[in-house]
């Protein structure tokens, strides 16, 4: 679970002097607020796919063990972040991670697809999970490329990439209608 | 989970120092009781909605994270309020995140409603809800107004309301038998 | 969760000063073991319980709320112990912490019973837990009394009366068979 | 949960400086990854022994109490390890602690072998857990062994033991073909 501090300075202090503080608690606001609705909807993934999971065997259990090492990682890369808003080091780090779990999750389905492990046969779910863990995958990339060369930009590709995918669904969905 | 933490300076120390340490705490002792009802009550709420909910769909999958993330955020919340009480920057963070949870929580229940996802038709049950999770909202805009402008009677609408909810559903129940 | 935290000045030092310092964390694992072993007593008489308990009413969702907030409250005393084992203020909180427990535990027992909310009658059953709930309840007053007086032997208690409950069970086996 | 410490002095810090800080954190780092796999292995192990378990009885209760309070003891011991990678006491304080584990495993699974607890009787399944938990309690030991001579060389067995199982299983797989 994230967790956000409460600063040591502020027993008895001014109605400025605790505004202040908590405005400097902003850059870590931010970052907890992305980081839960991130894991949210990574969280939410791993939930899609081990739905049409029917069998586990052991080599699924230990990548779903470095999934959730990974995402227990996520409070210390959200900390580094929450210091350091815009620095290239805690910028790496933290898309990294974010990386490494959409790599792991795709890693995952793609074992489970190609063991046979689906317990029954959805194509169109199938694809919309592909799609869904292999966007997630480019959103934290691109991302992370960002990071090194842009820090200050390198949120971007996240509403940039979502807003695309929504106008693609919609697109296919008036095709279907 | 909410977390008292024992104060550094107790190592080695007399009755006296001891206990105007322990007495020091009151505050964040009586934060940490309300909060936890509250809290519960909150859990308590969701659990019965969630009762009468047959289907999820991917908005309320999002509601839901939000719901999650303010609940986590209340350990902080309570933190400002367990350091200064009768403070109006601490009383208007905890009862705003007391009422955006009661927020949540309603637009929650409300969208369940609207698009029919409820799996029975228990009008009863649903009328209490709905009057259960608007009081919940009415009581802590209650307390975020008061802490505005009177920061040292801003628990007061709790107890308040608890009580006209009582005396207001003893009347029906005598009505009905 | 229980925490044991490691001494911030242990980096970089010798093998006699690294001993030391782990020797000094003695009474908070002395607390840590009990109080876990405790919570865990306390966690399976719940569990028995509820086992029994076929409807939750209201009530009874309050009551365990208040024992779920108790239980939360346990790292803290458990805490204040570790820093103090043999301090009158730390052990009449840690035992009043661990009296509490006990005695919602008795509350939400015997309300379940008198309500008829039990699911099937199991008579031997439900003496068996009435003896248990009652025994934890007598052993942590006894800790809490011998506190007041005697705080060097405020652990003590507990083995006696474990032992004592013992030897009366073996004596009923032994005239049952 | 594990959990990895944001150094202090990180705010507002150069590049190399904050590079410096993250590299101190190797140790802390490395301890982190190996006890988060450790603890999955073994918390597969306890999955894989309870879903053979038919019956439980007041026994196997308190034995798994101590699994689980040795297993909540690992964030210390690895907190320990984090600090001091290369020191004679951390390094027995941490293989102990997994050696315990082991050892209260085996314990459990022996246990409920001999009062007949199992709910049926798959022999294959029997020996080959029999396997896994004697192989985790012999490379524990092995580390813990190693420790007190040869400190620098404490995470060898583990590899080593691994790499043994392997090749034997593989062995007996071509055997059974």
């Amino acid at each position: 679970v994230l967790k956000l501090e409460v600063p040591e300075v502020m027993h008895h202090s001014s109605n400025e002097a605790m505004l202040r503080q908590l405005l400097a608690l902003g850059p870590a606001l931010v970052t907890y607020v992305v980081t839960f609705l991130v894991a949210g909807g990574f969280w939410f993934l791993h939930h899609l796919t081990f739905h049409r999971i029917g069998h586990v065997d052991g080599v699924l259990v230990w990548v779903n063990l470095i999934f959730l090492m990974l995402v227990a990682l996520l409070p210390f890369s959200a900390g580094l972040m929450g210091h350091l808003l815009v620095h290239p080091v805690s910028q790496l780090f933290y898309f990294g991670n974010l990386l490494a779990i959409a790599m792991v999750l795709n890693v995952h389905w793609r074992y489970a697809k190609r063991k046979h492990l689906l317990h029954e046969d959805d194509r169109i779910e199938t694809i919309r999970l592909n799609v869904r863990a292999g966007t997630a995958m480019a959103m934290f990339a691109g991302c992370f490329c960002t990071a090194i060369f842009f820090p200050a930009f390198s949120w971007l590709p996240i509403p940039l990439l979502l807003l695309g995918g929504l106008i693609l669904e919609r697109r296919r969905t008036a095709q279907a209608g």
